[in-house]
């Protein structure tokens, strides 16, 4: 049986390119993958219109769920980060709940995969870099503050004119430049920039836990589900429980 | 960049757990999967209604292919064997055509694939299994004999429930099975039958190609973004041009 | 000279598949396995006739050991759980005894297996799975308070016809199922269903030792004579002396 | 499934250890091994009292293939090479027939199979060593010679107590004192010797082909089941299909 | 001794990063790399400016070639390939010639191996992809016409700021662009632009030799040094003697 | 981008082809080389005439130094232990601090990479051996002195005709034979004496720290360019952050 | 320079094949070994005659050593245990100290090593085994109490006829019969007998250190010429400096 | 049995360290190699005194032959090339005659292998390269074509004071520097220097056959006693039969 030890269901942003790519590199023997695209239009990746593609996706959560679980995942996560910068704690955690009951499966989100993460590794004061234009970066800290971290340092990406076109090696050196000696933790937000193959190398220089968007969804998916695997690689999160 | 070789594009049957199982475990360096689900209700996979789920698809594809297409793909795989069975041949050209220029991607089927795949081979007479009722098999049959091909044996994998919980150990016992001397080749269709994992032991057992709707896909999609790479482990097919 | 370190013999029930192919699995080098069937007869591995094919091995025990005997092994083990269920401890210490004295051989069995391998572990609070009926289920269950442990839950897998064509995925979702966080480990009864590949993956995942009746008799068998050798890869039990 | 591909049931005489040593040291993925012993008294594998242990091993085979048939093998071998030597080729095509027709399972013999494995080598002149007495030794020549082949030369080990305790080594030197320059081939004799680790340096060293009872055994039996995979490390004839 | 097999050395663009890099990837055992930088200045590989570079770096030519000559090199390579479009073939023969007679050591130049290295392969007309301005890639075309070669087609990438800055991937999807049916071999000119790594997959994918000035400094290197060794993974020039 | 991780810049005595090789031996991934080689004339390498070079290669710095910033590297090192001794400490810094300043790049030597590791290390007391006459030997001696550590033993190899022959088994039995009991760490001096693929082996057999200028430099390269990868075969200092 | 990190020489009784075969698979990189055969005349190996072939050994010892002494080995070992157990403490050392005077190379012998291996190990009740004929085993019992170590148990091996045909696999059994529970460990004297393979299995099964000559002998070999290389695979011995 | 397939014995020049380094590299699985010093006294290994030396060897040799005889080796190969040269054909036949009959076993020399080598490779005209004095590589070479061989060009090693200090790099640099078009073949002389490492690469750059006299040995020892395992690493030679 495909998935017999678990059957993790995504649900992305229809032009994210990242994050079946990063979820196939990092899924542990006997766990399958399964994808389904939320509902935006335009020009997606791009830093303009980001508010209105994010409003479409929500819109469309119901049907775009109904489908994924068709496939019976043990869990549903909606990988987008924005998205919770947007709704705040409050409107997510009505909206989860709503739709964990009308699927029957637990749904969850990516910046509630972060939180859980950052709790799990025990990090208080955490940097912050991603590639989002400066006013939805702000956003991000915002919400990482409202939920009781303190953000000690924070910036985005330079000369992003697509999301989707960023390398793994700019995440590498974002997060180089927005660690500071105080951080015990580096966090790059964002699902559609590829991080989780330079993690490990970042934790080897910057000598703390460094964590992204990606890596804590599927650390999160996996233990939500009762999948206990330690996975090397992609940071130190992924080798715990 | 992610798929800076080729992007693959694929439609799903909403509850098919196999093909993105499948794809993953075939998919050569600098090419990236990408999935979107079709639109279908009830109890997916099981024999009974399928004839109305692919009327549903059928009828949401322009909106699938729509999100699907934002990823920017070099390729659009509806991976959907029956689909063809039920369209005929006209009706699924038309389609295509529509769906290729509403989307500026090209598009092509579980299908076609397998079609273009056994002129590959050099392949005239073939023996054909199926996890369907007999009822659909039987319309395989005719369709590939349609195709110009000639089916000198089939049958039906006995005592199926639902097609998604066969394994690739059923498939290689239906190869077997299935298989005549004059059958130049073994045909496994259905996207929801795990079959890629036995192609090369099968293919050594019988002493003959044998190809599944799955591997064909991967083959076709491949080629046709101009991605030569021989694969090895699932067939011969792959390790083609 | 073939298992110059030690030869292990097996008594098997002879319809059962199962255990030649996981004792292969978990041998050690310089280990040779020996291997001998039980008389029985009728439908073997149904749920049906259990105790009267369980009353003619034991009736044939004398003949069946001569046999393996001959092949000169360093201990035999009787490998079926349900008998010792039917015998109840003295009868079955009886049995053994007189066995030994006729073969010059140690002769044990698939629960003292079981028994010595919980005490090796510490347990005293198990949970229990098992391929069988409910009511062999239970009688499992009172054999192990029988002999001084405590069962914390217990049950069987669902919808078996015959315990022979279960899967090591049924073994890996049974003991998902059956674990409570008060059980110290998990036991999966029964030599018939497929366990030690799945047992490490269940040891990741659930956080406790995870044994079968297999795995406590590959065990038992290594270490009764003398070969200390830890085996990795099928739970922690065999990485133990 | 357990042996998906194919189960290969092989009776053996009580004492030899050998048998199940070599054949999973050559079995090939998907192919499961299952074995029964044969009913026989005394020193067994010592050179005396070899024609009364015959004997009662063909006496008891009808039991002894209804338990093994048990586990629904797809072949049974009938793993003893004297046997054959003794009955003769018309009394032991009728013993083969009649046991295929209580069983329901084809039947073969070491002896079938090292005839059929030189037919399919093209070999007409052989060389023969075995760690028989001189006498049997002969009585196996006789027999290949009744069967076609002509037998350039042949040799017995030399100070052999008990067959059971000779090594690879002595085969390896046995085979090389046997061959002549006119020999096509050599053939090892006798499953209770050890060969199947030394048949590819053999080969090497003499340049043709050189296959033993057991090597023979694994190359029918799994060919009579439609397995064609090539398992190299066992002489060449065990990668021809 | 370093470089006991042959040593060779590399005068490079003084702000190119990516003859190192290349080189040392495919440099075979007991060969050395030894490198000295020209002279040039302002802002290297920017496409302004570069003939006012080209004229520095030749200007300096002795004296970087004698600092060069001090570790005994077998051969010495300037690796910059746009310098000989600027040169003309005539005066870059007698250049180097001088340049041998005063260092005792042979010297050549990136064009000059790439046009041996299309000899070798037997191939007339070529597939031109530069990184350069559109001029300088016009000059680059001429020079390969001058030299005997047809160019079926050529094209320079898109969108460079500074050739430094492009990527393997980038040189990967330019000649996948820059290919025509009619070319048997697709040359990228350019020591800065990283190739080496996506040659074997273009050779792949377009079924043809693909070649790049710098895996063509490499084999001429090798192969005037008399270091024949076969070096695999960057297209099959390196393959040949 | 070639060097995403750090990009390490190397000033080279032109004659010395030690350098690159050990260099190119520990660089981890991500990490790229770029080399020029320093002005001077004459045998280098040779024991004579080593002041000379010396000051040569001091006085043309600058533009050495100015070339090689051109590469954009994170640290230029100038590579060669001895200018240090001729210099003194206090020269050196105003050198150092000059040239920084000029070039926009931190600059360093390997004598203050050695001072460096011997610290990091915690060694105060060190035996040293060096490929160099024995009055620049001691000259050595007396600059570690007085950087604060002290010589317990120091010796020069013996025969050396020119240091760019001497080889790495020279290096091991020349630490072999300056050890002393109360040396807490041997250093090999001289970047031209290849060390580093002996230096593990060094430590294995002397049970202390084995450092010399080529481990020290890349240690200390990477270090100080935010790079604490571990690099395993080379020592223990590169094991250290 | 072969074994540039030490030079390993063994004298050899003339007929023991097994001390070569036996140091080859043990001796670490940068050691070579250099052997020379000692001076014995008649059936060596063998039960009879033993002691005059011993003092045939020692008679030539010293042109035995003059000619070894020529490859300039760093140690020279006498190869043979039972030597010592006929010349007595006082005898031996005297003997060695004349031949290292006289060969200016350190002169050891394989009891020696035994009785320094002890110490290290920190080993006072010890267990032996032996293939020597009952009275030569009592000898070597004797002079290891007169060496200050407790024999707890000794047994020699059955039925030797030549002592250089016996296997590792005897010397695995002869090891588990001789060990006692108040052993701390286990030797097994003779250097003729194959031991070193089995020695880490033999550590395993019976948790305690195992030693042999021949292990004792390159352990005292490698650490007496400062080669402190821990060696895996053949017991903890030589795995401590 | 150690050395089951087969036993080769040396006897070698007491201050070579070559010959037994070079044995245990080229030594195929199920043989075993075994040494004897032969006697000589002085300076060995310089280009003095070789002729007095060579002298003794030969006097002694029948006593060095006995002590080699009693390990019961299948072939003797007395492993020094210039006692040939010096002997003459004629008395070389005569010698090595009665040494085969006075110890039972073949014996062979290194000259002679080599002639066979270059027989079974169908060379007649031949390069040659050794580390002897002027005056012995003439003798080499005379001895060649003696014969019937064709040496098209020979010299010497440069600067060599004792042969046992060459290298294999020396040996590589010899062979490129003798090899000429018209030679089918490099022979390298002398069983002192170091070069069966270096053999393969030589062949890969001078692209024709490279042997020496330690390849020769091996090779010839190993198919004089039936072994023919093709060896990989050492030339081409020991691949062949």
């Amino acid at each position: 049986m495909i998935g017999f030890r678990a059957r993790l269901g995504f649900l992305l942003p229809p032009g994210n390119p990242t994050i079946e790519y990063e979820m196939i590199a990092m899924a542990p023997p006997g766990v399958s993958l399964h994808f389904n695209r939320m509902v935006a239009h335009g020009m997606t990746g791009s830093l303009d219109g980001q508010t209105e593609r994010n409003t479409s996706m929500v819109a469309h959560l119901d049907e775009s769920i109904e489908m994924l679980a068709l496939v019976k995942p043990d869990i549903i996560v909606i990988a987008h980060t924005a998205t919770s910068y947007d709704l705040g704690a409050d409107e997510e955690a009505a909206l989860l709940a709503r739709l964990a009951k009308a699927s029957g499966v637990q749904v969850t989100t990516a910046f509630a995969s972060v939180a859980a993460a950052l709790e799990r590794l025990g990090i208080k004061r955490v940097a912050l870099g991603a590639p989002y234009s400066a006013e939805t970066t702000k956003k991000g800290r915002a919400h990482l503050e409202a939920n009781g971290f303190t953000v000690v340092h924070h910036d985005n990406l330079a000369d992003v004119v697509n999301i989707y076109d960023t390398t793994a090696e700019d995440a590498y050196r974002l997060a180089r430049s927005v660690d500071r000696p105080d951080a015990q933790a580096v966090f790059l937000s964002g699902t559609g920039m590829p991080t989780v193959s330079v993690l490990d190398m970042l934790e080897t220089d910057l000598q703390k836990p460094v964590l992204s968007s990606n890596s804590a969804m599927m650390w999160l998916a996996l233990r939500a589900c009762g999948v206990n695997q330690p996975v090397a690689g992609f940071g130190r999160l992924l080798t715990l429980d």
